[in-house]
């Protein structure tokens, strides 16, 4: 099973992402299950902003998508800000609508069969709104949903530490993230024993 | 296959439902391919406000669950209102809520490999928050999320026609709507051979 | 000034309410600021389903209209099921939705220079989105919307304590409200002595 | 009264900009309404992704924040992608959110006394919830929400026209655009003449 894990941060290299650290806990339970897991850090590279699936000179999105359509298992994991996902994940949603009208040979949407998982980590407020906006626009495209797919941290009510920073209630959202790796690769796993037909005509 | 559509109108019979008119061309394809369907609309019994399986005296929602429990396909039909789920449907996801601590003979949420599929109507405004918000619920509790499981309609910009009262683009509703009921039974179909295995321990 | 405060929790009294004992606290300071508040947990009402300002016999919400119609500031208080708002918080949106056609003498909507706050509570998640869903509906049907007009509390990621409960940061959500109460005012103040005008022809 | 329209569409000029072209309908009514109005295409402009008031070299933010700061109003306008705002907005208010420690010379948030309105604009699929996510935001760094403050314009259920190619209702969306201009100048002349004090301490 081959798992894609885009860590939508703001930031760049080299500097830390909370993020990051949490979606390494579901890295470790989905290898841990025999899965081939790549994780690329979107603000290294020049993804273009635009709605199709290459953007032209520079844009290191096609090069990305390659990894995606390789994948069985897509997993975002995005900051929250503003109370929702941040700019770079909906970049990556954007980008991925570029796929509605690409087919496979058999004339299904390239993302049929293909499942997604979340990771959210926030200093304040939650992560169902985020995980909400994220499942339905890849729900849209063509990705299945696996139920219980996300984990997520935050530091409760008003400003406060990071994930990184701190020790608040981590272990329930590390348990929380070997139940998404359990989950997503069981509906993986599913779909390709028993893959969705092409739409009927 | 069993599907249960609840139709989530605020609206009793025997006034008209715009939403059950689209929902029934999702349940004639249904039907077409072999599923054994019951439509129930929330609002003609007394589902009591709460959160959970059993309100007490006079809860209708114990037998609804009941149908709920026994099909392998949920579909959420809900008008909108205010741009988001009617409360009929978000009194339905609450009581759905009371189903978390509920586990099978294996020790699996009981709504493990169930699937979830929706049904949007509204005056004006747009279907993809409405939906967002009922799969991010359903797949949170336990529910797999198809894809390209919804179907909606609306009349465009600003106030207008009904469903029932229009022509205006229902092709499109119609068609995407037998898009949906196969995506959910293919999805179904899947888990029913390759069920998710019971959470690690 | 006038404020009406909506306790939109699911349970009547004498259960106790989590989400009445924040909006306590913004009461508190309202009051202070010499306002005369008013609280109804709409639970113990019977406000009927439907879109109307009138649902007919037994409809508790022409009463409660009268009052809202009376303040200046309404604060709508709901805890937060399956990372939304409660149905019977949007039960009370959808009622104040049957507002749309209500004219003053003037010409304005009825609800042209009313202020809305609010507050949230729940056991885990945010209050972002929950805000955002409220917020939007009242905006849409005529209230201005205060600056930093919210506060809220839960328990980090995670099921846990109540608020009644627990003393987590109780002091952030606390202090928050007080600033809640002073903006709403202020708002109201401004509105008073410079009312929105009719809209143009 | 000064007012900057910031146009988050995805792409860059010279490419016809269906959000630009109703938010130029807003802005005729501001300009008869004596506002002085200006209008930037975000995506011209090299904003850098982050979420401070000056993100470095080559940042073009710090000059759309200083005509920001300088404005009375601050309408917001998007296109819909994948049922929510632009990643270009949800950049914007990433980099609005730099402003929250900023203070004026009486210790009030610097967004105090500013109004916010919306133009949202779409293929398909609805603008509720795409204004509830910005207006949710602005509330929550200081800006006050003016009722009505929103038109918007999409094609109805599925793809079809844009806002450019088509006819198809858009007199509601105009005249819509006309209302928002009258409400956010109402509400920021109330804020002139009666501004929010700063917060109680």
């Amino acid at each position: 099973m081959k798992v894609l894990v885009l860590n939508c941060t703001l930031k760049p290299s080299p500097e830390a992402s909370n993020t990051e650290a949490l979606a390494a806990e579901v890295i470790k339970e989905l290898e841990k299950l025999g899965a081939k897991v790549k994780m690329i850090r979107v603000a290294d590279y020049n993804v273009i902003t635009g709605s199709k699936s290459d953007m032209g000179e520079g844009d290191a999105w096609p090069a990305i998508l390659k990894d995606l359509l390789a994948s069985d298992i897509l997993i975002m994991a995005t900051p929250t800000w503003m109370g929702t996902l941040s700019s770079m994940a909906m970049r990556v949603m954007e980008r991925i609508n570029g796929l509605y009208p690409a087919r496979d040979k058999e004339g299904r949407p390239v993302t049929y069969n293909k499942v997604a998982g979340f990771v959210v980590t926030g200093e304040e407020d939650g992560a169902r709104h985020v995980v909400a906006e994220m499942a339905h626009g890849l729900m849209d495209v063509g990705f299945t949903i696996a139920p219980q797919s996300y984990t997520y941290w935050n530091n409760g009510p008003g400003p406060g530490d990071k994930y990184l920073e701190s020790n608040f209630r981590k272990d329930w959202s590390i348990a929380t993230g070997k139940l998404v790796a359990a989950n997503v690769i069981a509906v993986a796993k599913a779909l390709k024993e028993t893959p969705i037909p092409p739409p009927p005509k």
